[in-house]
């Protein structure tokens, strides 16, 4: 058998998320259907990330074992050639057998897009949060560097009932953080920020947003975003921050990256 | 009755375009709607250009009579919470009996993207036009300057049947053309090429893009893209550019402007 990985970008604004659904179309089935067709055997995806409803990727890696022997590099176009304009296979590599897209991540870098102005740009509805007052970035930046390095994540885990992570250790290393503002004459400023780790637990992107942007906004100070994470209890934290402004940028794989 | 003018902006992806529709959602549908809610009185609007199924708009401009008294100021407000968020008033402004959103434009400004690489970024799947091969900006430009200035431009005029455009002149001023390209990393050029003029024919900016893509892939030579612009016959002319790619930016009033 041939272990196959893919590299995919999607607008995840149609699809109930990345993960196969039996009564909802997600991302996973459309691939793996339309993977069928080329390869006329069963098709099963494994994912680097499963992104959630309404989250993006630039950056997705999926493997999965064929025994079909089409040659890798016609892999993208025949299947661009099949799925819908909102999924792109950008590359297909030929995996040594115990490459997993999933388990043998290294890294992985999220991207969350605020658009911070008074009106909301309709045309980045699906595609970043919208805030209307004014966030102060100098103090934005202040948080995000201490969520820098290794650290207890508890405190913006996904407060989800039967969430697989509770049973996980969320101890995460955060590599680098890097926030990043555009000037958008009009609709204000498109605000970037990346975080790249070794893992993230469930929401815990979309949780440290929440409260870097209540920290922007005035609604806690510093010293309270430092108790937050500090006091690893998700329960003290802000609003998880929307699904349409997360992007999964890249994943790495250290030994076995092309 | 107080003549109000507003300023809209909107993502065409999910409308029947502008004009209100019997049997399908309009942009127009939806904004006359919570208009009424809020004056509570029959609206109808009036729009300075009407887009198309898919086209966006940056400054769309309506204007409508109503005889409510709510402070102009606090339309937009009103509007906006009670619009979907692919729609957004930006501005409300009270205007002279005599003014009218269509008729009194002077000039207005649209935008066309294109997406020119190798793979469709899914992201602008419903905002740009993806085209593969790789496009000859130098070339376009030379196509697009022969365009500046007043022409008859029938070559480029929608192929409607029963086209409303066929009993008016279809002469036309481009007072300005510009094209800039924006380099994405991985999804190669974004070609930006606006148009601003005293007015379009229907499907005149799509078909005029049409033909410059045509000229920059090489499928027609300059030559013969002069002869098409020439012999004023629309069946000549490469085909219509796809509705996603475009946008009106700007409606402009001379003496009305604020």
């Amino acid at each position: 058998m041939r272990n196959i990985t893919l590299k995919i970008a999607y607008d995840g604004t149609n699809y109930h998320g990345f993960q196969r659904q039996k009564n909802a179309v997600a991302i996973q089935n459309i691939i793996e259907e339309k993977l069928e067709i080329i390869f006329n055997e069963n098709i099963t995806l494994a994912a680097a990330g499963r992104t959630d409803t309404g989250v993006h990727a630039l950056g997705q890696v999926v493997n999965f074992f064929a025994s079909n022997n089409i040659p890798t590099d016609k892999i993208p176009l025949a299947l661009n050639s099949l799925l819908p304009n909102d999924i792109t296979v950008i590359k297909a590599l030929e995996m040594p057998k115990d490459f997993s897209a999933r388990f043998s991540a290294k890294r992985k870098t999220y991207l969350y897009k605020i658009q911070n102005g008074n009106f909301q740009n309709p045309i980045m509805a699906n595609y970043a949060w919208h805030i209307k007052n004014e966030l102060d970035i100098e103090l934005i930046k202040e948080g995000l560097n201490l969520l820098k390095g290794e650290h207890d994540f508890s405190s913006f885990q996904a407060t989800y009932k039967n969430n697989a992570d509770k049973k996980k250790s969320p101890v995460r290393t955060l590599y680098d953080v890097d926030l990043r503002v555009k000037r958008e004459s009009f609709w204000g400023n498109i605000i970037e920020i990346r975080f790249c780790g070794n893992g993230f637990l469930y929401h815990q992107v979309r949780n440290m947003i929440g409260a870097l942007a209540a920290l922007g906004s005035g609604k806690i100070d510093f010293e309270r975003f430092k108790e937050i994470f500090n006091a690893k209890n998700r329960n003290l934290a802000p609003p998880t921050a929307p699904a349409c402004g997360l992007y999964l940028v890249e994943v790495e794989y250290g030994e076995f990256t092309s």
